[in-house]
């Protein structure tokens, strides 16, 4: 069987381990590091001033995620964002609850420009970064997928970057194509960081795309994660038993199950 | 069958899916957060300065748990309280170790006047603030729920609030009645942020309450977090699976099994 | 049967619940936490500037673990380390990631003299610290526990300390006694804060060693911590149960289980 690019991308990131670091919210770092871990790379969350640009030079990935952005946390993602541009390293921006928030809006409006791997979001994050919306529920989308997708469009072509908004089914586009994955399941959003720690993944396969296009990596990691929670959801009870059984699932993840499991389609934007 | 009073809200709650600001310290974010979504009901966890101000204007119920405050927490707070106040949003204090720790147990002092909808606590941490004991063994109460009855009973009289004792019968008062319910199991105190969510459990079924008065809101929290707590230790091999369990069975609690599993007790205080 | 040191040092947590505080980064804590409280000792989590070091006063033990270092977090370690040298309160540093880390390596050379109870990390970070190695990748260490040992022995001397370098058979030496430990498993590598934790269970056991030496107390740490990682990993799924199961195994691990199933040898330096 020829393996999808999301199932040699799984193969890659097994091979090459990667160092993701991430700067992100108190709610979710143990939960964003196992899940890291779990697919087989390493993480880091190294978010101080005066060691986050330094980790971001040698890391093979970095997540920005603003979901509780104290005022160190925010010096330190200047910090990271600037070296990791100056290293070519990846990062991936998650603008979590931006919109009626003023100071996560602010930062995430002036971090976007700096031309990030990948910006990921519910519908409502996405269409407030967009300039569309006035944002969510707190951390829960009030708009859905299909609403965000001609923002996430445009916002692709004005920043050139991907941006993924998270759904019932995935949107992914670079302003050209667009790739959807269907795989998920709603447990997801019951488990809080079900959607930063994807911030994290796609940050590990960006650090293994190698000629894969930006487009495919971060489609990759919606298809592992979303194929992963397939797997979990079938065998949980609930949230509690969904989050531990996400973990296992990661970690024996093979590409060939991503190859016959994932539900990826493609269009061009 | 009659619904309970705790049975009618935790319906409330999950019609609603009221939004829960959680300020709380850094070891129990995320389970707590996960004990939220469990219910029914939308965690976020702002707290940070210029947004724990606003956010706390638009959630239905605000928790402030003083278990880790940084000085950037304790600015936050005080912003949520105010703004809570001023729109009218219950806010829950919980004063997490007060006694012998110098800086939150001046915060804690500070706060309470305030108008919380209410304060939960242990004995010790009760007694603390009502000025009676000198607080327990860091987090862990070393006086038992009847020591602090009486001043639990003065407490809730003198700030005109709901104060709440949580022991293996918890005691709950607005100063002139007293509910105890007698639903939990001791696993919760060997699970760091046992009692901690449920000061956002609180907050929770503060924001959905109607007509209901706030000690019955107060006890309807206990008595289903009892309940679920119930239930996951009757499957639990220890207190990890335990944990799991308690989220699993919050997601799946229905109003019927409050009613017929409540072990709840009214007295005048 | 005559119990082993380290089973009956496991007997008399139980029967002390020492207190344990804990100044660790944002991302273990909550695990950290729950290990602490499943072996049967009382964590509290006070980092904060004007109250690490009262705590430390009163504690049984105290962590300093350098994983994500905050400015208030640094000031809190070196008041929580003075104090706990004026009250000899055993204190146990743990310098994750040091090494290429500029803030954190500065922190615990400066920290590292002090006296501390004993020095916890991988093969990079001792290595590191004894000025010998550049550090690992992340908090993975790239240097075996064997080619760390004679810098550990010589850290140990030099500091009149306890050091343990974590590895398939961890090595801990006082300087003059080298203790290995066989116990653990690879999962536990596979779990965030799977090492960190294992600091607070050193301070747990320092906390009750009564007429133990420092390096049985720590080898006892590694010996009860090793067992439940096996108990645990034979009914694991993957890291995610694995963590589950680690916790209940700790609560239900027995003296004379730890007498049966520990693999302890002991050498001259």
């Amino acid at each position: 069987m020829t393996l999808s690019f999301a199932a040699a991308l799984l193969g890659e990131l097994r091979a090459h381990n990667p160092l993701v670091q991430c700067i992100t919210n108190s709610v979710v770092t143990n939960f964003t590091a196992n899940v890291v871990l779990a697919i087989g790379a390493a993480p880091a969350m190294t978010d101080i001033v005066g060691e986050a640009g330094p980790f971001a030079r040698v890391a093979g990935g970095v997540l920005v995620n603003l979901g509780t952005p104290t005022p160190e946390q925010r010096l330190a993602m200047e910090e990271a964002v600037a070296a990791a541009n100056e290293s070519a390293t990846p990062w991936v921006l998650d603008p979590v609850a931006i919109g009626a928030l003023p100071i996560r809006t602010a930062l995430a409006q002036k971090l976007a420009p700096q031309t990030p791997f990948a910006i990921r979001g519910n519908a409502s994050e996405i269409l407030a970064l967009a300039g569309e919306g006035a944002g969510g529920k707190g951390v829960e989308s009030t708009d859905s997928t299909e609403a965000a997708a001609p923002g996430a469009i445009a916002l692709a072509q004005r920043l050139n970057t991907v941006v993924a908004v998270s759904g019932p089914e995935d949107f992914i586009t670079d302003g050209i194509r667009v790739i959807r994955v269907a795989n998920g399941d709603e447990l997801l959003t019951k488990v809080t960081g079900g959607g930063c720690a994807l911030g994290a993944l796609i940050a590990a396969f960006a650090a293994v795309r190698g000629t894969n296009s930006p487009v495919e990596a971060v489609a990759a990691a919606h298809a592992v994660y979303g194929i992963a929670a397939e797997q979990a959801a079938a065998q949980a009870a609930g949230p509690g038993s969904f989050a531990v059984s996400l973990i296992d699932a990661l970690s024996t993840l093979t590409p060939s199950a991503i190859s016959s499991e994932q539900r990826i389609r493609e269009y061009a934007a």
